[in-house]
């Protein structure tokens, strides 16, 4: 067996993130301690949460300089010093950018038999989860309202203007470039799709949203958000999953409306974490693994190959090159 | 009888407010069409909101230059051509900073028996009504948590950081000025009150706070709001109120933080105003006439005598000199 190969953050950012901020290294395989097992990574998840973790804390400590890249993978147990796993298990826990982890096994939390095992990652992972959870119970969708979705072609928006649909709401997605907006409404079977690259915003919402905006589902913050704040109706409600849009910087700027809008339109802004919802979760895997399974929504997933192409992967997806949920296949799915 | 002296608003204000952008003349008696009734001013609201409405239409229309500047207030009806109202009633409606006016009568509302009249533009009015529900129905407090209010010494704050202590929780107020930072503790009982313009914000808070804020209640956006959502504790929830120091210009910034900290603080944001609680106004008024009566709620009120002297009572309480509610007396108490 060789090394552990290993992508490293040698270098924080200053403006936006590059494959220069990385290294890639030959490392030490990990040695297995009491109540943990040796894991080999197959699939690597890709976000833009892993931008936002060398911004600082968030829900997790930052990633510090010198620190493997932090993120969550899909990965084969192949020597447990825990009865929690044995070898062979499937598991999906915080393995970091490498090949080879040793791992808490308290950490760790089981994968299911569903194949493929890309699904774990995407309708029936975080995104999947954050997508059901974010739009159905933290602010809810009624048949006939109008939902915004921003970053619709990404892996969590994909899915929320899908979910949307199959709640009966007019959906309109907000993404970047003609190509994408047109895949959105074709293949997605979003009801539009604004590209915010090539259009006026302020316009383009009062086109395609001619009943104003019921609740907007944000990814983004920003200039988006804040334009999406405008085209609120009464008593709107915005889920807040995610602010791509002020990741790859070191200065956020917050959007002007905030609080004046949410005052005189009496809107409703809740940030979640699918965490949140960890008691819930049974009923959003079955309700996802059952209108994926039946064709109502369409499963999207981008995935590259090879450790090595992980820095590229990420900074691709903080410039919207992604088309649904961005994965790096580590190595083969083991045989089942 | 003279004539009907007027506060026009002859210029909208290019940066901050000032009394030169009223003018006063002295304008037509007005004549009383089918189902109005013609009222004299007696106590006129003064209120941040009065500054809003210059910037554009909020929940209601827009100032516009050469208006009769808006605003709300208690009036005697003199004439009476509706049945809704008789010569000698007392009615709360939007008056206008003039004398005497020819209004609408299905859109006054009958003020109660209650003495002093005062108390219907505070704590029995929309300023007492929007700390209560604001408070109490739009975010909640419970026993044992911290409270953080803005204006503390306002016309809302001060009632939001009392009715809090009757609620049991901790209360910190935000205030300008170290007089009164002191009366906002030692007259109205707040846990601790700091001085937005003497201390460092983020280490004020800190200290006061020492275990996160659960319920922040702003009532001035900002860069108070800023530094309150980085106190805020996890599920934190904030009630909007208003944006006291962002109407006061032309160009209102956002804070930083919206949406980052909204999602990694899992933070509800709520607007709201007191409109929307119509239906639950009985029950506000019985318990805050309670309060008031038994001295658990002491009720600031800052009269200034004169319709003249509007335009500086408004200007003076964007500058923050009011302690409580703050209102001018147009003309005596009618008899009772």
């Amino acid at each position: 067996m060789s090394g552990n190969t290993q992508v490293l953050l040698t270098e924080r950012p200053s403006g936006k993130l590059e494959t220069s901020n990385f290294t890639i290294r030959d490392g030490d395989m990990p040695t297995v301690g009491d109540g943990e097992v040796l894991v080999r990574s197959v699939l690597l998840s890709i976000d833009a949460a892993n931008r936002a973790w060398m911004q600082g804390a968030t829900y997790k400590s930052a990633v510090e300089e010198g620190d493997v890249m932090h993120g969550g993978a899909i990965a084969e147990v192949l020597e447990s010093r825990s009865d929690r796993f044995a070898e062979g298990d499937l598991v999906w826990g915080e393995v970091g950018w490498q090949e080879y982890a040793a791992l808490d096994a308290r950490h760790l939390a089981p994968v299911g038999d569903h194949r493929p095992l890309t699904h774990h990652l995407s309708v029936l992972g975080v995104a999947g989860l954050t997508a059901y959870h974010g739009l159905l119970d933290v602010v809810g969708i009624e048949a006939g309202e109008t939902l915004l979705v921003s970053a619709a072609a990404g892996s969590v928006g994909s899915l929320v203007g899908q979910i949307g649909k199959i709640a009966g709401a007019r959906v309109v997605g907000i993404a970047g470039g003609p190509e994408k907006c047109q895949w959105v409404v074709d293949e997605l079977g979003f009801d539009a799709c604004i590209d915010y690259r090539g259009e006026k915003l302020s316009r383009a919402l009062r086109e395609h949203c001619p009943d104003g905006v019921d609740v907007y589902f944000d990814n983004v913050g920003g200039p988006i958000l804040e334009a999406a704040l405008f085209a609120m109706n009464l008593h709107g409600r915005i889920s807040c999953c995610g602010a791509v849009s002020q990741y790859d910087s070191d200065a956020p700027t917050g959007p002007r409306g905030v609080p004046g809008l949410i005052v005189t339109k009496r809107l409703t802004m809740k940030g979640f974490i699918v965490m949140d919802y960890a008691d819930q979760q049974e009923r959003a895997i079955a309700d996802l693994s059952a209108w994926a399974a039946d064709g109502r929504l369409t499963v999207v997933e981008d995935v590259i190959d090879g450790l090595e192409a992980a820095p590229d992967a990420l900074v691709g997806l903080l410039a919207g090159q992604n088309r649904g949920k961005r994965m790096v296949r580590v190595s083969p799915d083991p045989v089942g």
